[in-house]
């Protein structure tokens, strides 16, 4: 890469840019330019779970990501503080490269898990995927739609409900691949997904590019985050600051 | 914490729940059950920059986290593919226990930072907060707005602009405390500085909740974040995903 070259890149743009600097979005789409990236948003979402992945993935090299809804419209999280809009109805999207469903509290989890809707979309989109994935408890709604086999992860508090309810090991990591299901921990556990993803979908350097246009040097000032490793307390007191939170 | 007590969690509400915890949410503002936390959105902010740390504040015990932009309603991320909706107008919020500005691409920034309504409102709101904060390069907003001093920190590759522009120190650390203002690195840092508010909101003990609720135990698959360690040729690419991505 030349000085000139980057002189050039705020005018440098979209396919030709692409083109230029040798990069591929390495799906199995050729005809699109990127992935074609769907994000599942319900009412009552954790914040962080659809839109960490997000901000990751739209950097990606011709990427589109979308996010996607029972109803086009603003999506309200857990807390109800907070919504974020759908930009299409599930109705209008029958193909994506990479489906990605994000997690909720206990309410939005067991309407999303009972909700036929959107459970038969998901099965039908990932017939087509290249990558199935979710975030937190999202994993519990891919497993009420039938698309885990073998070993998952999910939100550290939902592990033994994960085991009992689909049958597939719980595997305390920030996410675990099964074919093309990949599973993310809970909520932010979804960026390091996402960088996961991006090197499938488009090589490691793209993978470390993003990391960098991130800033992604995760510094938390406690090391509080490990489940395995939290006294019982610690955890209680999670539940309950989340449990006060969600409405 | 016994498990009887653990059991109840999920009817246990609102400030009695609170109360019963011993939690107090450390402001100065008795008249509320917690902080007043508000994050300004303007068109073309970064997704995670405002996201993340509202995840990680909304957990802190009573807090309330309003999304604020010049006018009610959508708006738009620096990819214009997703939109986060502001529930209040600048004009509807005077008052502010913690103001968080996210940072943006080049166009989102400049448009801020020369937009008077913001920078008024933003000086006006700050009069009266106990801490006032940014993102990414919300933290040229701030310096805008007249804000700065002293010391801070920004986007790594916005570090000169903001010495040169504001004569402040650039402190390559995730989150940089001068006064009542800190300032945080690029896009993800917001995360690590939430989780500082919130130990100062309410004490280290809710942090490590707040962490271990959120599930931040951050495993990026590789170790590119970090701009004082990364080749002119990976600076040169994260740069050129971004300016890709935003529109």
């Amino acid at each position: 890469m030349t000085s000139a070259k980057t002189t050039r890149r705020t005018v440098l743009a979209g396919a030709a840019a692409t083109a230029a600097l040798g990069l591929t979005a390495g799906t199995a789409n050729a005809g699109t330019r990127g992935p074609r990236i769907g994000i599942l948003l319900y009412d009552g979402f954790s914040l962080l779970d659809p839109t960490g992945p997000a901000e990751v993935l739209s950097r990606l090299p011709g990427a589109t990501v979308t996010m996607i809804a029972e109803h086009r419209g603003p999506v309200r999280t857990d807390t109800r503080q907070a919504a974020v809009l759908a930009e299409r109805s599930v109705a209008e999207v029958d193909r994506l490269d990479v489906l990605l469903v994000p997690g909720a509290g206990n309410r939005g989890t067991v309407a999303a898990m009972r909700n036929p809707v959107l459970l038969d979309w998901i099965r039908r989109v990932d017939k087509h995927t290249t990558w199935t994935t979710s975030v937190c408890t999202g994993s519990l709604i891919l497993g009420a739609a039938g698309l885990l086999r073998d070993r998952a992860t999910t939100y550290w508090a939902s592990a033994d409900y994960l085991e009992s309810t689909f049958g597939v090991r719980y595997v305390p990591e920030r996410y675990v691949r099964a074919g093309k299901i990949i599973t993310a921990a809970g909520v932010s556990a979804g960026i390091d997904l996402a960088l996961y993803l991006a090197s499938l979908l488009a090589g490691d350097d793209v993978a470390r590019g993003i990391q960098l246009a991130v800033e992604y040097d995760p510094r938390p000032p406690f090391d509080a985050g490990n489940a395995a490793t939290a006294s019982p307390e610690l955890k209680a007191l999670a539940l309950r600051l989340l449990a006060e939170s969600q409405h």
